[in-house]
């Protein structure tokens, strides 16, 4: 098989950016006789900067910047490095860029990299969950994908687009979207105090430093808005209703005070618990979405039903559609992950660099 | 967006085929607007002979083709018809073959379709499960596809396949490969006889006439076999262990002996049943594969577990991986059905259509 090659840009070198550059480096092999494509990282940037090389970046300085952002440092403490300015530099028609950062500051680098020509992946939910009106132009560019926004590495976009291209007709989209709170749910099942789950799920990193990010609904939000715009229904955020898993009066405060005042939610939430589990029940936070608006919210489902079996924090995405009518086509498993988010990442390279 | 024409040459016009041709009809405007892509059927063959217009059959004439067919007539009722002989003249470079039959005869088609620079879908099971020195040829050619050899519509082997082509490492892989007994498992779990259940499987025609056909495990056990060779094991058919759902003293009878012969069955599968109960188990006709081989047959699942929860027909496939390994990644839902199975081909056309 002839090898193709194609050139990557990387934004962002965080835990998804290392894990990618990571796995290019080490499944290059793997990648030529399977897909015949070769992978060539032109450039990579951060906050701290830009490095860049038209003909592809050494294998020495790639590792280097592996080591050097993994140690903690930034960036720029590496030999050769731009200003972050310079990025436009690096697009040109054919090659790929991959937006691993969860940054709202990326959007004018993106449109610059469809207008040079670049396909596009999204890690980064931002550009795809604001106003439909700015949104839009990503969801129907041809050369721009966004796997891992749900579900990580699952393949539930791919899923979907094939429904579609297809000529199935999707009806509605069901699931459970956060590892996180699929933990916080499992744990507050066998019987574990709202407060002290929260705190675990914060200490071993589940969480954002701020568990309310996660609590608000927030980001489940916006994985249903990508799933039901992808879906051509072109929703936006107001028009899912979003069950925060804390009171109101608790959106204001300091994430301290936050962290103080949990205790006081343990007895709603145990009961809650308990009602569910007196009727054969058990809480999950489930996301519903359809043509004309959605909620995401905690929803007692029975515990012998798929999502009451599914196990903490995995993710569940459920089509119903006309052809899944009776029993929905299902995709589950881990929804979070660096190793499975970049390898959702690597998938949407492959796909565009083959295709285009 | 510009629009790519794709010749497409049908082998088999059962139920699969004719949802497939109706699907292609009837989604042109869906395709090419999503897909970029038109599809032009120019040959239609089955037993009774071939009607071939390289420059697109007329829609008339596949009109006309599905009613003769659906009435149950052959294809040689119409006119223009010619030996299917002949089917070699339709054969070129970018057009794309499918295969809906369940035929043992066309594996030198099939040959010839990719020696000629085709493109070839499998619906069909028979050349990918035999062995593995006359399969490899179709597992290692770059533009053949099998879909919905495993699941029907589902995205089974398209997602073993990215998780290969990302360089993830398959470990095992194991579920629940047959609508047909599942639907008998979850008849037995809420305590219909053996006799019964078979029975009625059979009237609503979920097995083959021959109910032996499903209940010997050999189509789970090529399913399993097709898994574990895209995998990349090259297993033979001799490496699984297959448990039929009958005992070898009625393999030899005829199909009437052998239905008159269940009732013998009902006592000791009900006793399976309810010693699996009585551990808060339940049936499943399960198919496991590694590296070194496999198994195929029934197994006691807790009832809370997902396979336990599975509802009667669907299908459910884990894949175990370096990357997925403490939760499996899974896909499940309906494996079987004309329409699903073929929009499921047609997924592979036009995933083969935009790559070549």
């Amino acid at each position: 098989m002839d090898v193709k090659k194609a050139y990557v840009i990387f934004l962002g070198l965080g835990n998804v950016g290392r894990s990618l550059l990571r796995q290019i480096l080490d499944t290059r092999d793997v990648l030529a006789s399977r897909t015949g494509l070769r992978l060539i990282p032109i450039a990579l940037a951060d906050v701290s900067g830009l490095l860049l090389n038209p003909d592809g970046l050494p294998e020495e300085t790639l590792r280097a910047a592996l080591q050097a952002t993994t140690d903690g440092n930034l960036l720029d403490a590496l030999p050769g490095i731009r200003p972050l300015s310079e990025v436009g530099n690096a697009l040109r028609a054919g090659a790929v860029l991959v937006d691993v950062t969860a940054s709202p500051q990326t959007e004018p680098t993106l449109r610059a990299a469809l207008d040079a020509g670049c396909s596009v992946v999204l890690a980064n939910k931002i550009p795809l969950s604001g106003p439909w009106a700015e949104a839009r132009e990503f969801f129907e560019h041809p050369h721009l994908r966004y796997e891992v926004t749900v579900g990580a590495g699952l393949p539930v976009i791919a899923t979907l687009r094939y429904l579609l291209d297809t000529g199935d007709r999707v009806t509605a989209i069901e699931g459970c979207l956060s590892g996180t709170l699929g933990y916080l749910c499992a744990e507050l099942e066998r019987g574990v105090p709202y407060s002290v789950a929260v705190s675990q799920a914060r200490s071993l990193g589940y969480t954002e430093p701020d568990p309310r990010e996660d609590l608000s609904g927030r980001d489940v939000a916006r994985k249903a808005l990508i799933l039901a715009r992808t879906a051509g229904w072109p929703l936006e955020m107001a028009d899912l209703s979003v069950e925060p898993l804390y009171p109101e009066s608790l959106a204001g405060v300091s994430t301290e005070e936050f962290m103080a005042a949990t205790p006081t939610l343990d007895e709603e939430y145990a009961s809650r618990v308990a009602e569910a589990q007196a009727g054969g029940r058990t809480l999950r936070y489930v996301a519903r979405v359809g043509p004309d608006g959605g909620e995401v919210g905690l929803v007692a489902v029975p515990q012998d039903s798929p999502l009451g079996a599914l196990r903490g924090p995995a993710n569940y995405i459920a089509f119903h559609t006309a052809r899944y009518a009776e029993i929905p086509l299902v995709i589950s498993g881990p929804g979070a992950g660096p190793e499975v988010t970049a390898a959702g990442v690597l998938g949407d390279v492959i796909n565009l660099s083959a295709t285009t």
